[in-house]
């Protein structure tokens, strides 16, 4: 209806307006289509200095709908990001299931700022492209579709575009003393740039290399790109919905050594006894807390077992003589709608502890292989693939020398029926007690191969699984508090001279 | 069923165990029904040193059920908490309805640990005991419960219970350096507390003051206080619920001025004009933001305005020019059930820019009194208190000198016809209009009051509103970026000698 005539601005190209008023529609056309999907978008925006990420980035938002799509440019670390493991602060800014993020260099700035130029570096190197490389296959394999685009420059190209910038009174504020200190190192960054990119190109990351010059082609290019990548994605999940997920990958059933078959459930303490040794280590939990948290170490404790096993009593026994300010329980119940639309271990890395607190999971991120895996929330494939996924979490949580301990609290069969019964008689238990408690019951065989395996998968020196033999609720919590103790020790023993 | 005698542990007060087991699961009872209800609890403890309130916790803890009951003990502020305005971290911690929050010192700590020497300290004061009154207020309004509980000791029970605890090898480490700092300010502080206990005592917030020298005792007064205070709520819900919340406070009505006839919709700028502006203050908008971030100055823009009046196009046109690291576009959609579940303020709360960082709300906190208001979503009484609540939100926003800048997108009715069917037309705006948008036109005069009303109860000198007439694009992005600049300028100018 607006049929205006402008001659101030011809058409440089045939068809481009048109072009680019189609690669709009489709792009908002396939967010929309993204919104009923469970599954994320990550973009990565990397590149040259001057090559016009920002400027990308703006057109991008410009684009698309940005009610479903956020930019994610992070400075300099915060202290609460530096206290927690490295990926933390990428992981609180993950796009939810159905939307995109547009991340500016995201988790390649670090690795690209550095040289590689000694043994050290060198495996400081391979450890952050290790990191990286399972972040993008976890995510890829949760469904995200993640896209990176490199936007490239020449050496001259990047002399020129910064000179002809900085020449223009109205760009000149665009250049910053960053960018002209950079210029010199060209070749060296290249140099890893080159690195980087081979080293994180994969089938399901793969990386797109855009020229850089003009911005019109450049966002052109990526717009393009990210519609081809986006359609495909859409086009593959809706077929992969259709599949059938109960399929078992073979049908090798691998039986885990019974672990829990060698624990010694008779094993007790007395009354006496038990009050001697629980005052005495709830003494000693408190000064290890306490020197913890001058050295800024923080401490991660899983707590899982049968219902009724007495994981509630145990960890209120350990926290009992703590400080309130330094440790949190975080009870693991039923995802949020938040939660629901990230990948399983988001709504984990959330409650990270700060430098030298302490947090204790009252069940954990191995509800995946557990109650998912025997209950058929998770398939095969994706509770088979959480063994891996788990250990490296552990590992990150564990870095800069934190603590993790994971207890297993064990009880038999007519034990567990014991308490149900008792609590359904005191009168302030009894809330704790519900018909699915029965129903789990029946299936306890399918439950205890599940913890054997994932005993057998997730045990290491590094993050070891404490078995608690738990008939005896004295014996269990003392011996709780005693691993605590022990572990923590351990860890600040590493501090002292 | 498990008749044990123990001969080692004498009841030492007749019935104590069976009082305390009915307290215990008359509380769990009282929790359980709390968690059908849209409200939180709070309960805050403070009070005197070494009386207790870490313990107190602790039983607290082991009464009630974890699950749905969080302990809050903020030490030192971080980074992030310290960028934002002073009552961020406390609404960070604000518990889901249906559950419960204990806060060790809470908003109280900073308040008790001063002392009102001289007239500045007096004014600090006021200011922070107006904070601490308006957000109880706040919360309760919201039907939250708020319990507070004050554990006192005398000068010689304080001496008394320190030197035991000191001598006793078993208990000496529970006594801390600043423990026996604090002894000889017992006066002065308990002329303090005096003071503030006085001054926050409200029927909506009462203290109640107990008696810290027996935790035995102090936690079974602490724990019946909640169970009384918690029934009487939940009974006076439960009957709240069936009011009718249709019925509107008084029919005067009171016809604000209508400040949108006053605009001028006829102005106008024409392209080649446009063009020029709109570099000339992109630019300079850049260099205040830049300016503003090394200050560590923050602002949050507000975008509110009629369906299609244009607020993406003129947010687009500011950010532009940002550095994308800088600023982030906050779209307000409808609530998640995270948010959901907390006082409407919360899920803007969340989003507080870091120092030196821009927030960009399209749409925001002023759906209370406009969207809320007009489809009936807030009833009379919450959308009429929305006004104190939204100002006196707006101050917190502005505390040391940020930049608070609101923007008013006007159009006519005309206008907006014309643009639904321009957007029905073009293929990439196709997804921006729905059935909804045409229905909200049928209420256009309701929405017309809705916003006079808002713009004479929120706009202050300090919180402009700015009236943007929009029937000319052009027009109205050159105004939102130069009011932007004009306002940031003005902040900035502060900061100059």
């Amino acid at each position: 209806m607006t049929n205006k005539i402008n001659l101030e601005e011809p058409v440089s190209e045939p068809h481009q307006e048109i072009k680019l008023s189609l690669l709009r529609s489709r792009l908002l056309q396939a967010q929309q289509q993204l919104g009923d999907k469970q599954f994320p978008v990550f973009i990565i925006i990397s590149g040259v200095d001057a090559a016009g990420k920002g400027d990308l980035v703006n057109r991008l938002n410009e684009w698309m709908d940005a009610r479903y799509m956020r930019t994610i440019a992070l400075g300099e670390a915060s202290d609460e990001e530096r206290e927690r493991p490295d990926f933390w602060r990428f992981w609180r800014t993950f796009p939810a299931d159905g939307t995109s993020a547009i991340f500016i260099g995201g988790w390649y700035s670090e690795i690209l700022a550095q040289t590689v130029a000694d043994e050290r570096s060198r495996s400081h190197y391979e450890w952050q492209l290790t990191r990286i490389c399972q972040l993008e296959e976890m995510l890829a394999n949760d469904g995200a579709l993640i896209i990176k685009c490199w936007l490239h420059l020449s050496r001259e190209a990047q002399k020129e575009k910064l000179d002809k910038l900085f020449q223009n009174p109205d760009t000149k504020w665009r250049v910053t003393a960053r960018d002209l200190m950079h210029v010199p190192y060209y070749d060296a960054f290249i140099m890893q740039a080159q690195r980087v990119l081979e080293d994180t190109h994969s089938e399901l990351a793969p990386w797109l290399i855009v020229d850089g010059q003009n911005l019109e082609t450049s966002s052109y290019i990526v717009g393009e790109h990210i519609l081809n990548r986006l359609q495909q994605h859409l086009a593959e999940s809706a077929l992969s919905d259709k599949e059938d997920h109960s399929k078992t990958i073979g049908n090798k059933k691998n039986k885990s050594k019974n672990h829990l078959a060698k624990l010694d459930l008779s094993l007790a303490l007395e009354k006496k006894n038990y009050k001697r040794q629980l005052a005495k280590y709830q003494e000693k939990a408190n000064i290890l807390v306490r020197h913890a948290n001058e050295l800024k170490k923080s401490s991660v404790l899983v707590f899982e077992g049968w219902d009724a096993a007495g994981k509630g009593g145990a960890i209120r026994r350990l926290t009992h003589s703590l400080d309130a300010r330094k440790y949190r329980v975080i009870p693991i119940a039923a995802p949020t709608d938040e939660e629901k639309v990230h990948h399983y271990l988001w709504r984990f890395w959330r409650h990270m502890p700060r430098a030298g607190q302490v947090t204790i999971y009252d069940r954990s991120w191995y509800g995946r292989v557990l109650v998912e895996r025997v209950e058929g929330f998770a398939d095969e494939a994706e509770w088979r693939r959480a063994f891996q996924e788990i250990n490296c979490f552990e590992q990150q949580i564990q870095e800069d020398g934190n603590c993790l301990i994971k207890f297993w609290l064990h009880i038999d069969r007519d034990e567990q029926l014991r308490r149900f019964q008792e609590r359904e008689q005191k009168l302030y238990k009894q809330h704790k007690i519900t018909e699915e408690d029965y129903r789990n019951r029946e299936r306890w065989d399918d439950y205890e191969d599940a913890v054997n395996e994932m005993i057998e998968k997730t045990h290491s020196k590094q993050a070891p699984w404490v078995l608690v033999e738990a008939n005896d609720k004295f014996y269990a919590r003392i011996k709780v508090l005693k691993s605590f103790c022990k572990n923590m020790e351990k860890m600040l023993d590493k501090y002292h001279d």
